[in-house]
């Protein structure tokens, strides 16, 4: 047997049958990828659905905290449920470089079982493309999810109001900060690793213990903590202040962000959610974050206040405030 | 503005937006997409579903008769219907390389968009990420698919009996032709266009024509009818009987196909069927089939018959009995 991906495990033909059957279907364990119908047919438990999608091509594929296939699994997973849904299925789709080591790919699929399992969602539909070398970069994956609305709440960025608490999750940037320094070899990479994790679990706690108490979640991933408070300000034109001393950043994460000149604000996180709950219900939602590990740094980081519709504004550790944009661009490719 | 996408298109900041907002969701003109939640929350009219995903890696990214965003729409809608379910909704991701022109990014979006309206399925949710130059080949699109089931059919490649029919709906091979004559400039790229065609209308006529007389339906893309064939054969156990006098043939196909030392029967399709039904249904089925343009050509070309399980036999031009094999690769990448 071939040990790196050949054009011929893209064909459609008898190679591409036992990839799928010897090698995704047989680590992945699903039915319907092994059973090579068009379709997965699936029963849901409600008629109301979320659905998202996303690709990763992440560099480098397997890093400190996870790899490609975690991300793959764990990023789709948290945008079905800060939408409010509960996660149920995910596809998953793949394009392979010819000559990308079977053994990596197999790593990979292994990572994507087991984050699926612990999210507990269930992989129901596959595609595999196979382009050649120097055409892709090793593998890029896409997971498209549906989860099922069962709660009666509308989770929606446009629905902050003032005197709302705002909530960070964990400490900004160190997904980034990672990569960023692996990929360099700068040495930070030892000191913090990518803060990847499903957050499905999280955040059905969260809303159990304040229902409507919470306005919106959102997973703060591309575009860091920076852009996601200028998207939740725009959408309810609703003026936010941050407090830049309760921002949880390691110090790590801070000192390489300084030398690669990069701000933690923008920095791509995994595992990192942002959430707006009415002040009433800030106690409860502290307390149901705290009781996981992924998220027992949850702090309050600022509030929604009166002030110019649509604008970010940071008290800063020296006392002056001000302005958080929104980031034109930021040139730091493929962090998931 | 920029003519050619960079790597801050895909930074998750302002300029991401600009795209989002001001290309891609401008031209799709769907709400969800430029809501920037994380998720499209939808109401289905049941709670039977269909779920299916490709990606999309063709090239060349245009040709006569389509381009990638039309295949991209055209493959995931027709899977979601030879399942049995009416396509709903369609989430598109794109990957895009640090330099592809924009206008073409444009001009496969206003395909999609077009695409999707023929079929009636909204693209719901969207994705794009950018990597550096060299790291892909222009645009690679993921399409996954949502249909509901509100048929009470099982179709199934598990269900063929002795004495069923086995329908093709239009000619072999031309969409592969096509392809790889514009790639290589053979000449024939002006003599067969592809076939690429939206199909979820065409096989709803057939299910009301023939209710449970359909056995299964399979779309022939990837892996030809030769591997369509074998499927069926081996997920039925069933022994499967071709006539290749009757197989649809054009024949400036065959000559191209000669010449580039391929075999039809292995040619990736993109608008062709292959069905199986019961022979009480094959004229209804035929009628139906042949009410629309893209299927007209629909005909019997073989059966299912006593013989050896899981094998696929074909009556030649001679008329000599000869195996049809699953082919174990065919060194065609990227006509999909």
């Amino acid at each position: 047997m071939t040990k790196s991906v050949v054009l011929d495990h893209g064909a459609g033909g008898g190679m591409s049958q036992e990839l799928i059957s010897d090698t995704i279907a047989s680590i992945l364990g699903d039915t319907y990828i092994g059973e090579m119908e068009d379709s997965a047919l699936l029963e849901l438990p409600g008629r109301r659905i979320a659905v998202t999608t996303d690709s990763f091509v992440v560099e480098p594929l397997f890093f400190d905290g996870g790899d490609i296939g975690k991300i793959a699994v764990a990023g789709t997973v948290n945008d079905l449920a800060v939408s409010g849904s509960r996660p149920l299925y995910l596809t998953l789709a793949v394009v392979l470089e010819e000559g990308f080591a079977l053994a990596d790919f197999r790593r990979i699929l292994h990572s994507v079982r087991d984050t699926a399992a612990s999210a507990g969602v269930h992989i129901v539909a596959g595609d595999t493309k196979v382009v050649r070398r120097g055409e892709a970069d090793g593998i890029f994956l896409n997971t498209t999810g549906v989860g099922v609305l069962e709660r009666p709440l509308h989770l929606s960025s446009r629905s902050l109001r003032t005197g709302d608490d705002i909530i960070v999750t964990g400490y900004l940037g160190d997904h980034s900060i990672h990569l960023l320094s692996q990929r360099e070899g700068l040495g930070f990479e030892h000191r913090v690793r990518s803060d990847c994790a499903v957050l499905n679990h999280v955040i059905a706690d969260v809303l159990d213990a304040c229902g409507e108490g919470v306005r919106c979640i959102r997973d703060v991933t591309r575009g860091g903590l920076g852009t996601v408070v200028n998207e939740f300000a725009q959408a309810s034109q609703a003026a936010l202040l941050l407090s830049q001393p309760d921002l949880p950043v390691r110090p790590e994460t801070a000192m390489a962000a300084d030398m690669l000149g990069v701000d933690v604000m923008y920095l791509a996180n995994e595992g990192n959610l942002c959430l707006v709950v009415s002040p009433q219900h800030t106690e409860a939602a502290l307390k149901a974050l705290h009781g996981h590990d992924e998220t027992k740094r949850a702090a309050v980081v600022g509030r929604v206040v009166d002030g110019e519709p649509g604008t970010v504004r940071m008290t800063g550790t020296d006392g002056r405030e001000k302005t958080v944009d929104l980031l034109y661009g930021a040139q730091l490719p493929r962090l998931c």
